[in-house]
């Protein structure tokens, strides 16, 4: 039986200790949204530092409660980079989050996001599309082959990608983060739908990325699943909050990054959210 | 003759139909105002995607409507990118707009930049002293050979421009924008002066640079000369809207980004614009 | 003896030449806070403009009124750029701002970092773990051979960097800024505490960055020691302003900017500090 009493007060813990000990959450990801990302994880109570070497990428990985790689935007080096810092987080035991943005655009994207599949991330975190295009790259029960990625967009729904999230939290024992009108959260054994948002988080760059980077923030202090929740529920809160009080996505943008930093743990623990046996 | 309100139905129709069909439109643009410009396209209605590597701009380049190509900040590796991006834009017939920011610093932009008059842009929009210098590289009436461009910044009058825009544009076969306090526009044969506008465009980065991605998002909708007149008055409007309800720069972008989300194809067609035939 | 009011008249004049003259600071800075440190730099009244390769490295150095320099993310290139511009810049005589970000992480910053000592920066910028860091590196008294950065973030306090920020000063021939609660700035003979500024710095990214990118703009119009003084009190007074305005981190970088915009020369100057003799 889940007890959902019991993940809202894992939630209100994972909140607190960020408030409180103010955890280093290395990342290194797209240049487009970067600004956000390292913003949106202060204002949830982290610390942001961004690279783009091979050797402060280990750095990082070893430094950082936990990381964060986003494959939004890539620089040739990254052929090094990636690889060799995901490995330094899969020999540490230290925990990432995988965003893997612009699934099936190159070559290079491809043969990295490939080469994850042994590294394990502890939580991936995307949209319908991508979930689904990654599960099918790492040859997995309800991915296909084909990307339906369009640029960096989905054209899937958050439902369609259910069975590719629970086989990918299966396959790396982490939690895997839909997210959507509604996201949906899975440690392959439970599932979660978690309410809330905004209709501007589509009008505004980087609201994806930097839900990515606050995951890897509550990752350094709590489980992956509860990481991913925790932080779909303070963005499903804030952005919620954020658009009653804007009637454009420049406004939003600004408020949203307010009510991040407003938030309180047991707000946050109390956004809707169901919960129930993960099942296909 | 020149009939204005059939511009201005083709405005609206531009306008529309991107708000619509949310088209993607690809660029590969300079990283200090990366994140405004996709901010500004999806405020304007498109989505937005951004790449360094040659691959994926040659995968963009056919898969979105139109793509934006800024050389404002240069990685070694655009020696490679920004070429091919170009002929396969050119070998597909997709429309793109070239923004030649820094025109005449270093040898790799001039390098790129000469390349480039092969490829045809679509839309050429650039400040007074770009157009002058790129037509003055491609060796066109009107441009002098030594760039007065400092920085990022013009030093010629719009006016000063007109007649390297009006070369230009017979050249690429489709349309020059000249940015400025008065915007100028041509496509060769019939030229517009765009009013309205802000002080604070100059007290910001990524006006300029926004503007052309926002011009990339309408090509894929429209013509080269609608688009780069279309964005042009939706950036008059949404900045002079946004100037009288703010007294900084801050303010003025954030509240800026919400114009542009907020302006109705009708008003934007209505932003003042004279239109005549095109004389140097 | 030290006349207080011969220096609040120096950086009245500082300010005044700035708004009047709109001097160009190029810069070399990195990716995560790039955006805000451009706007910083117009909002004060200068121009920037900021490039990645070697040859526009040297191009702005001598271009330029005075150049920022700023370590936070290195690319590859920067192996040939720093140095080379940072050459440029002394061999013409031409000031610079130096940012050890992050001074400690990766094989590539230390040996950068390692190279500016020959060249001399005119300002020194960081907070105080940087800043001991630096003098360590240099094996200049009040200097530690480890790094305590930890990221971005500084665990030592102001007032244990003042051995090392004079030292670096007496070095360099320049000065000194160590950013925190109360900044120190210091050209070695004399020293100042800075008051003001705001809680909500440490909860934005980007606000020691945009510090820099705003000495070097004083910098083309004032002496290292001014320069440093006026930047740290327009900083301090506008955080000041801005955080009685705003309850989050989101809205306080908008109106911080708005803050920069429109304090005046003698706002800036009688923003409160203390004055005295230089000793460790």
């Amino acid at each position: 039986m889940i007890d959902k009493e019991e993940i809202q007060q894992e939630i209100v813990q994972a909140v607190e200790k960020v408030k409180k000990t103010n955890p280093m959450a290395g990342s290194i990801t797209n240049s487009v949204t970067i600004n956000f990302v390292a913003n949106a994880q202060l204002a949830v109570g982290g610390s942001a530092a961004m690279v783009y070497l091979p050797d402060e990428g280990e750095f990082l990985a070893k430094a950082g409660g936990a990381t964060y790689i986003n494959v939004g935007t890539l620089f040739p080096i990254y052929e090094e980079t990636l690889p060799r810092t995901a490995k330094a987080l899969y020999e540490a035991g230290k925990p990432w989050v995988l965003d893997p943005v612009a699934i099936g655009i190159g070559e290079l994207r491809t043969r990295l996001l490939l080469q994850f599949k042994e590294y394990k991330p502890s939580v991936i975190k995307g949209n319908a599309s991508e979930i689904i295009a990654l599960a099918g790259l790492w040859d997995l029960e309800g991915g296909i082959q084909q990307s339906k990625v369009r640029g960096v967009d989905s054209t899937d729904s958050v439902i369609a990608a259910k069975a590719a999230a629970i086989a990918l939290a299966k396959w790396t024992g982490g939690a895997v983060a839909v997210s959507g009108e509604t996201d949906f959260i899975t440690n392959g054994t439970v599932q979660v739908f978690s309410h809330g948002g905004s209709h501007f988080f589509e009008k505004i760059t980087g609201a994806g990325c930097s839900l990515g980077g606050v995951m890897a923030v509550y990752l350094s202090m709590a489980s992956p699943f509860i990481a991913a929740l925790t932080a779909s529920a303070v963005y499903n809160l804030a952005g919620y909050r954020a658009e009653r009080q804007v009637d454009g996505p420049g406004r939003f943008q600004t408020q949203f990054l307010d009510e991040l930093y407003k938030a309180t743990a047991k707000e946050i623990a109390d956004n809707p959210f169901d919960i129930e046996e993960a099942e296909v």
